[in-house]
């Protein structure tokens, strides 16, 4: 039975250190500030000037002619794909991609689509892959209509996909008269890590997100650009979810001021995260994926250490840590500096020294 | 073609009245501040002590086991919709309900459910005309789900359905093993108009939600309530419709103040639309439907004025009013004073004596 | 809980006289035997020539360029709206049209549509009660798609629709760009009881189906004609359904028979009706709709006599009868014949003689 | 575009032999005599004699308390989807089962149902694998709901899965508390291979169903059997679906005659299977899988010939084989005889030596 998320028992140890998720950053008082200054006005009339001006900025930034605003990052995706496809057509998308295991069925239950997972390391797939997945044109085969590719891919150690490599899947889409969809959850660690303008990278794609809640630090949004007209039937979708709100503008501050402040910054999080792996493969035993930005993803079976016992043992010392399919997950972020992560490899050598 | 809402003209004369709707208010600076300070967490893991505070404080106040914390009121529809139902069954609700004219389709397009319109005065339904809409048992009838009801019904001119007959009509659908279900976008209206409190009100509904974007003035969100089980679910749909946020307690902050401040003077809303349904009773020709709350629907025809003409006029006065199905809707709210009531009825005069 | 449909008890009394429905007409032996010597193929690959011939035929006769064999006619509307619509579209539609109240909701469950139910007596609107319902185009309105006509209308008596009626409610709709379909599920009744071409009445629709299990006496069987490009897509449909068949040319085989022989005597149900109406209007308090094709609906109430046990009693006597929302509704077809006529209105009058 | 059927050129070389598929075969004489003299009724009202004797038969023969007639196999696994299943949940099955590639998607685009691919030699699984893609139960991930089979599994070489191997799979999805579903198409071929009884296969499984038109040889019709509760919810959605005729005890005739006639003839066609293997395996360079049943899968490529080439060539000489993803398929049914493999042998050899 699903149920309301339980809240922390009351005598849990405090989270001195969260490299848990950048989904849990808090708001900085400077970002707050700059919410409670917005300018509002009903989002649903246009009428909102910040969201407005937060849509208008981002569709400069992505390339595209416009963009909306919603609440989170899993709408963009749902919003994208009802507006992509019809009931009973085809996404492709890896194997580990987020909208197969993490939106609860959503693409399925809500959109009609079947999602075909495809196979390749580090949450990428070649063009190769892709074009070996195409469908003869018949009654019986669902229709193909939609490539999606997650820029940085999650599950695949917060991977860039290099730029040659998007364009050759987009090529194949191209080819087959398929639309293409960016599930930017976290693009700007993309662009920061690779150098590569937004633009340029998501040049491929009809549609492509952000969101701000992740290394960017805002409470709650995400961006959705495309075409115009692309973005005026998301708009209905929007609507229809429920994802069209009144006064935004308090929210969309947030964003902007991420924007401003939080973007250039995701260098110092790669940096970390760097610094962690280096550290982490010190451990005889680890085994430890090089991150390419803010993840960092290994294994200590090797050191003769349970990957859950690790994580239970660092969450006594107030150091919270993920585990992802038998792996473990340390994410950088805003709320973790270069100090914190000294500490956690000096607590995890020493538990794992301890065995 | 859908498109995304056209931004206002920058030539528009300002808006010095709005009695166009209670969702465009704007967040006072207290409710600001309120928000500023707020503590949060990542609501997505039970963790963010506001978001908590507001969802135990509205499951109280509704009388029900537990509540969830969403985007907006259109969503708490779609949640409970999609939770109470499976493709194929019927809700019966009034024919002006807002999920059948103004949710896109929702229903339909993503929960599968078909809606039964049923007529009545003023929004609301009597017992016989529910019973008489009862369908045989058989494989050719859409199995019959779920009774909504709106409070107030919007549409129907904001009226407060009598306690009494929201009794009948839940009766007729405890017998016939229905769920039930309350439209409570503007709830408070209603137990502030009558006096009853909100827990006696929708005592015989399984889930009911409240709006705080509309005479409660908060910028953005909503609250659904119903068993702690029915909660659960709705979480699942909650995350998959994408309405899951990370720190929403900044949001949630102002529903808390609006909670503490924004209810009683619900009063002053109703007093001022009253006021201005009597002032235009007077104006030869005029016909008012008596408010009960803060929705003034009224018809010019008779005063040889035509109504878009009266909108159009007022409007470029700096009053704005809305038009909804022939018929002109004024709306009270926080942003609305005696004096601008008055200021309104002054206007109406005038423009009506000019013909 | 919906169960798989009850078998007739041992000893029910036979039936003798079946004016319960034309769906339950039995096969002749004639046309058995031009379905014993049926030509087929796997009409799966365009290779069933007796399938083949039937959408020949009936694409000519409906004046379209192309059709589809299906095994019902419940699944001619399924694949039909599914063709014509996206999920959250609106169809327009008598409110006692079979589609909304005879097809478990499938409209909503499958193809996530609206239907707006429209008023008017004896199962038809008016152009004006059409144009009444057009919404306007916001993202807030469910966009309208579809207009729908029942041809014959069913629960509206069997009435045949004028064809100045029909041309004006397509006006409304072509003028509004919706699509036009038609549940011509009695359509050959409308064709011979009026003298209009099936192709001039059905000029104006986009689609329409004829079902060959109803007066026409085939075992199962309906086809929907229209456009190639409509054909097209809802053989799609037909194969996600699990409508394809193989080798159809059987049941084909069956309709082709029921063209060349059953249409020209369904004069002879029509005359039937109207001796069965005009026998019950001698006995005092008996109500009467005046048949236009071959159903008779009348209530009895005035009688002095129950509709309920009315058919209970015919029951007794091998008559059967059915009740369509407290009347009583005859149907005359392929099995009834006017000496039978003759012995159920003897059966009537002595049993409401009796009280 | 999706279009109809294109019908075979009125030039086209005649199909002399017929290896193409079993769905293509024809009604035999004796057959076609039962369906003529079949008793009939209405089957929805549980009326027609021949259709309620043709779904107890095969409720005893699959185990089961209860039986639905439809009209094809495909609509067989629609129907038992959508009565397991609510959107959003997720089957589990083999990576080439049918539902995933040949039903176009309907398993998302009606019944909102993700399906989940698992890997495994000859179109089967192990538990192992069937456990390693058990998700967390979590808001996040789609809840996983039903297990799927086909037996035989025909992408898979006509393999029949072992018992031990159906027990196993069944284990894990009761410890999981998912229902079970056995596409069943082909069981009977799998029954005859096997030598176990059918109701003994079908034990583990919920529901199960058997296509009529493949080597049974009737022109359309299958059954799904399952508890009454299941059968009932079934007709729910037979009815929805438009599946639900009406004097269908003339389809279930031929039904009938199968299962007394065309069930134990089963054994020549794997007799005809492996001979063509055998045949074929001694033509250098051809890769031939060893058949369970009546299809035989190979690949000419090593002989130095294109399979395309050889599909074409044998056309020419009116011999009909089918591609599946760059295998060649070969079926043997009904209609195909030892003399006729013999034929095709040489034909192949004549073809492959001239290069």
């Amino acid at each position: 039975m699903v149920h309301a998320p339980d809240r922390p028992p009351a005598d849990a140890p405090l989270v001195r250190i969260n490299l848990y998720s950048d989904t849990q950053t808090r708001p900085t008082r400077a970002m707050r500030e700059a919410m409670l200054e917005a300018e509002v006005g009903d989002e649903q009339f246009g009428d909102d000037p910040t969201v407005n001006a937060l849509c208008d900025r981002m569709a400069a930034l992505m390339g595209k002619e416009a963009a909306v605003f919603l609440p989170s990052g899993t709408m963009c995706n749902v919003v994208a794909i009802l507006t992509h496809c019809r009931p009973g057509e085809e996404v492709l998308a890896h194997e580990t991609a987020h909208i197969l295991s993490s939106e609860g069925g959503v693409h399925a239950a809500l959109a009609g689509t079947q999602i075909n997972p495809l196979q390749g390391s580090r949450g990428m797939f070649s063009a190769d892959t892709l074009r070996a997945a195409i469908r003869p044109r018949s009654r019986y085969a669902p229709p193909q209509r939609l490539l999606e590719v997650e820029q940085t891919a999650n599950i695949g150690g917060g991977a860039v996909w290099p730029q040659a490599e998007l364009d050759a899947v987009v090529a194949v889409a191209r080819e087959q008269g398929w639309s293409t969809h960016m599930d930017g959850a976290r693009l700007m660690n993309a662009v920061v890590a690779s150098g590569i303008p937004a633009a340029e990278m998501t040049a491929g794609f009809d549609s492509v997100w952000l969101d701000f809640t992740k290394g960017l630090g805002a409470p709650l949004g995400a961006v959705l650009a495309g075409s115009s007209d692309f973005i005026g039937q998301a708009w209905r979708w929007k609507q229809r979810l429920g994802g069209s709100m009144r006064q935004a503008g308090i929210c969309a501050a947030g964003c902007l001021h991420a924007l401003d402040h939080h973007v250039d910054r995701l260098a110092e999080d790669h940096a970390n995260a760097k610094a962690l792996a280096r550290g982490l493969r010190q451990i005889p035993g680890m085994a430890v994926e090089e991150p390419d930005t803010n993840l960092v993803f290994f294994d200590p079976a090797e050191s003769g250490m349970d990957a859950a016992a690790l994580v239970g043992a660092l969450r006594l010392q107030g150091i919270q840590i993920s585990m992802l399919g038998g792996r473990i997950r340390a994410c950088t972020h805003l709320d973790v500096t270069a100090a914190m992560v000294e500490e956690t490899l000096a607590a995890i050598r020493t538990i794992v020294a301890k065995g």
